[in-house]
């Protein structure tokens, strides 16, 4: 089949280090393997089996998904699995499940926040599962504005409880995954109310909503799920409405702030202390957007290579898709960007891990610039993960709107991004904020991380080798965030928020793309990923041309000079496609792509796997008796009249 | 409540003329009271209720739309019907059903290229639905390039038949909207074999696929549906294969080509004769595009005045989220390309209606110019109206991401259309040709309707008044398009051909805009409209800054006042934006959107919704016994150890 000879042909014209890229890739030959033999187990177990899933109704995908996790969870105690382990799992999994609001949201918050004496009790039972937790913040008419939410929490010192209260509908929690069906107990934000009628904000509750017993809802709690969604339908995102439901004083998640047992509330030592896991959380999305992407981009990369359309050469063969500058030129910069992203996300991870680690003994002097940082970083990778999930899905043309292309579901489940843990042009305001304090205070002081791009005083000087060199690109585009950050009539533009928040985020990407370079040349690295980086950081330098010709940093002859060096760079790349895809080393059932399939053949793929749709099992499903025969019944009496 | 509030008092503020704006915008009374009419009738009619739609699993929501086909139809015989008012009838409903296949492709196709012989046969059963057909062309392994396709039809003299046939996989019939359950008959595309091996390229065949009397494929044939997909699951997409296949001689559509009975080939007059079918498809899409936008914009701007968000002002309310510029920004240049793209919709396929009857005549003259037109504003409009509903749905935040918001469907259902009738970037490649030839051949001469905009020579003087003229604004985009297809050097750049395709399209697009508001003068326009049309031109510039710096046609001051003239239209049409959306007219029932509805109660049109969900109909449906007890049974165990 020519499919097999293309993709084959295509993977021998790769010049990379496999082995190597693969490694540096992912953190090292370890997690190569963990991931490796994991897939193994997992794809080789029927529970763990893709082929009915794009048939299911909601109920029943949402079954298949508790299903997956109990599977997990026995997998984890038969092979002694590690919590990386089962981390892993989940991951090649892929699946947006409940589960995954226990293990990121519920249990980080309650033990970073709970009081020793809550986690003495509870810690052991939520670490093994034997409680399922959700957090419940978020109501239907409050999101944004954490400091309007409704739900009350008022002190009771005569009984020393807490009585949890939603006085009005919109006051009901709204959107909490795992809340509809799946969780026995959530963390709750709810307006503090003293004793004295002082309402001191919203602080964090613990409460359990269902019987460990039956599971029924606890009284005073109408719960349920919020119904079908764009995508995350394998999820049970809830409500709930507290009619007032009392808890014990200890259920106040206190390790900052408290109450007295007077009813005297205790301030935390800093006001934003309890941002922590907020900030693992966006820092955990940059990667999770990077490694949808990078799913996207190996589907799109392995179908446009052996996809043929038009006249035929001398050897009586089509055009490969992907050798259209219409198409390689949406496809390779993603691929840069996945690769970019995935290599971000990791080093952010580790080293806001260990910032946290300050934040937990109270030292609070990075979190201004880490929140600020990470929330750019959140909404400039979630926005490009979710469109360029997109591209890839609209460049493989036809097929690639089949359930089966695999692109669908990557798309709805990583839509909710832009959204979730801080909506983006939310956001961007913030960024927008640091920023201007970060020029107006910080700069010469080094007391800002945003200093050092922010502080540059004249535009660098523009040649040729420009357009070849990583640190002269990254550079631009630290001149071209201080512009736009120390550019004062730019409030006149409705848009700026965005456009400020875009360009420092760009700047500060930029900047950590020198620092892969680096770490590669000891480890993975070479021309081709050199080429690639180099790709990611013209394709960025190209979107934002318009901020460089309107703050002259560009000529117009220096803007044709962009749009010509990235078409060159990606033609360098365009060879590597196949192999830069391989490294990332998805197998073809965490995938699931008809269209991505390791071997090239598509067209058999697709063609099997439309046998399971279930309007293809029989024709005498009374779908004709009932619904098309009296169409053409009456439409042949009337043709006779 | 304050919801109601909201929208009445921003009902209150509108100053346009409700009822002239929407007989314009529906071209005239009668049309309007056409669509309220029958609005009433089926919103009343529980086969018409949407209130399952979202819980449905595909196969039921494939039946609910046969059903609502056949309810249609009866309706038409109860209340006399026209076409037009069935035509209506489905443009309510909105649901993309297989019956859509019959009406816009296999009977317009058939009437236009069949031999008289054949439609005297079949004309009456296709028109009463006696028969129900699908168009055949797109294969497995062919999309774009028709020329390929390898499906054949061979003439076998001897019997006077065509033996049709898939030779490969790759060859079998795959998309075809309504092939999978419903079609009886067909019309396929397929190379015409001539009895001395010449191969005559692709020409159509009709085809009975199924048995009348039981629906069963006739012998010979394999078909099926094509399986689930991101959108359009009510239609049955399928695929067929054809194992030597006889159909007799008058089964091919012989009005322009033929074949004599011995078997020599007859040329059509024109080799574009058959094109015409697929223009009127375009020119339709348009308007689909334009409705689809006028929904999405008319949810985002109801419920974004219902929302607030932020902090109080000293009446203790929170902003109106449309008041904010990073939201109303996004939202109203959608506005205005919702009333531009539905007035030009209809002024298009009333114009094209004619240009086809020409083309039935054998005039072509307008053919070329007609074919580079159509295909730049389908790939333009549809690219925008798949854009804008998105940017719609995610202004509204968190519940623009539940099925509710209506906007999931609308999203789904319209995004094929980027890629269906023309990929959208291979059409680019057909404006950038057409458009080059016009520039080297046309300018001067006024045989194209690109010569208008593409002869400017000089580029227009601007001042402060330039940002408040639709003619120089309209003037500025063309000159930008002809400096674009001039360009020589512009094709170093591998993104040339979707920059301009689309600047030509926006001159042209600009250029109606300007007979729309001449049009307007005397019916239902007035300042407020003025300022809808110059925000569209604002915004279409403004997404172009680029351009306009890169050809120096903008110092960077221009670019400067551009944005900020956006803004300030933005603020004159906030204050009219629910009078704007009002004046689509479209029903609760046609909107089918909780965050969309009239009166402004969001929150209690979710809070009723939600409690269809099949997850909240019982608790003891075996989910907690099968799934959830099992991984908690197992914590507790292990959390004791």
């Amino acid at each position: 089949m020519q499919n097999s000879k293309d993709i084959e042909d295509a993977r021998a014209r790769s010049t990379i280090n496999m082995k190597a890229t693969q490694h540096f890739l992912w953190g090292g030959e370890n997690a190569v393997k963990r991931r490796e033999s994991i897939d193994r187990i997992l794809s080789q177990d029927p529970v763990f089996s893709r082929a009915r899933k794009p048939f299911l109704h909601r109920t029943d995908a949402f079954k298949r998904g508790l299903a997956i996790t109990n599977r997990i969870f026995e997998l984890e105690a038969l092979h002694n699995w590690t919590r990386e382990d089962v981390s892993c799992a989940f991951i090649l999994v892929g699946d947006a499940l409940p589960i995954g609001l226990h293990l990121t949201a519920f249990e980080p918050v309650l033990e970073s926040q709970g009081s020793p004496a809550l986690l003495e009790k509870l810690s052991s039972l939520v670490k093994r599962r034997g409680i399922l937790g959700c957090y419940l913040q978020t109501e239907l008419g409050h999101g944004t504005n954490v400091a309007a939410l409704e739900t009350t929490a008022t002190f009771l010192p005569d009984t020393q409880e807490f009585e949890l209260h939603s006085p009005t509908l919109t006051s009901s929690k709204w959107w909490v995954g795992a809340l509809g069906r799946v969780s026995t107990h959530g963390v709750v934000q709810a307006r503090l109310i003293l004793p004295n009628g002082k309402d001191a904000g919203p602080h964090l509750f613990f409460v359990q909503l269902r019987d460990m017993e039956n599971h029924k809802l606890m009284p005073g709690i109408i719960a349920g799920d919020v119904g079908p969604k764009f995508g995350y339908n394998t999820v049970d995102n809830g409500y709930a409405r507290f009619d007032h439901v009392r808890i014990p004083k200890e259920n106040m998640l206190s390790k900052f702030a408290d109450v007295t047992p007077d009813g005297r509330y205790i301030q935390p030592p800093h006001a934003k202390l309890s941002y922590g896991g907020m900030l693992y959380i966006r820092a955990g999305m940059v990667t999770q957007g990077a490694l949808i992407t990078a799913k996207a981009v190996t589907i799109a990369v392995r179908y446009c290579t052996v996809r043929r359309q038009s006249e035929k050469d001398d050897q009586g063969l089509e055009r490969q898709v992907i050798t259209f500058p219409s198409t390689y030129s949406r496809i390779l910069p993603i691929l840069s960007r996945a690769y970019v992203f995935l290599l971000l996300g990791r080093t952010l991870q580790s080293s806001f891990a260990v910032h946290l680690q300050h934040l937990a003994k109270g030292d609070t002097s990075l979190l201004a610039d880490m929140h600020a940082i990470l929330s750019g970083l959140k909404s400039y990778a979630t926005t490009a993960s979710v469109a360029d999930v997109e591209t890839c899905r609209r460049a493989m043309g036809g097929h690639g709107f089949s359930a089966f292309s695999g692109l669908v579901s990557l798309y709805s489940d990583s839509l909710p991004s832009v959204t979730y843990e801080g909506e983006n042009y939310v956001l961007d305001k913030q960024v927008v904020r640091a920023a201007r304090k970060a020029v107006k205070h910080g700069i010469g002081q080094q007391q800002s991380t945003f200093a050092a791009f922010l502080t540059l005083k004249d535009p660098p000087a523009i040649s040729e080798a420009t357009w070849e060199s990583p640190e002269a690109l990254a550079g631009l585009l630290g001149w071209r965030a201080a512009a736009l950050v120390r550019c004062d009539s730019l409030d006149d533009d409705a848009g700026f928020e965005r456009r400020i928040s875009k360009a420092v985020t760009e700047a500060f990407v930029a900047n950590q793309v020198l620092d892969i370079i680096e770490m590669g040349k000891h480890n993975g690295g070479g021309p081709v990923l050199t080429a690639v980086y180099t790709l990611f950081l013209l394709s960025t330098v190209e979107s934002a041309l318009a901020d460089f010709l309107e703050f002259e940093i560009f000529s117009p002859r220096d803007a044709t000079a962009v749009r010509r060096a990235l078409n060159t760079y990606c033609l360098h790349v365009l060879p590597e496609a196949v192999g830069l895809v391989d490294a990332f080393g998805f197998s073809d059932w965490e995938l699931d792509s008809a269209l991505g399939v390791y071997d090239g053949r598509v067209y058999e793929a697709l063609w099997k796997r439309v046998a399971d749709e279930p309007l293809n099992q029989s024709e005498d499903d009374g779908i004709y008796n009932d619904y098309i025969q009296p169409i053409l019944k009456r439409g042949r009496a009337q043709a006779k009249l």
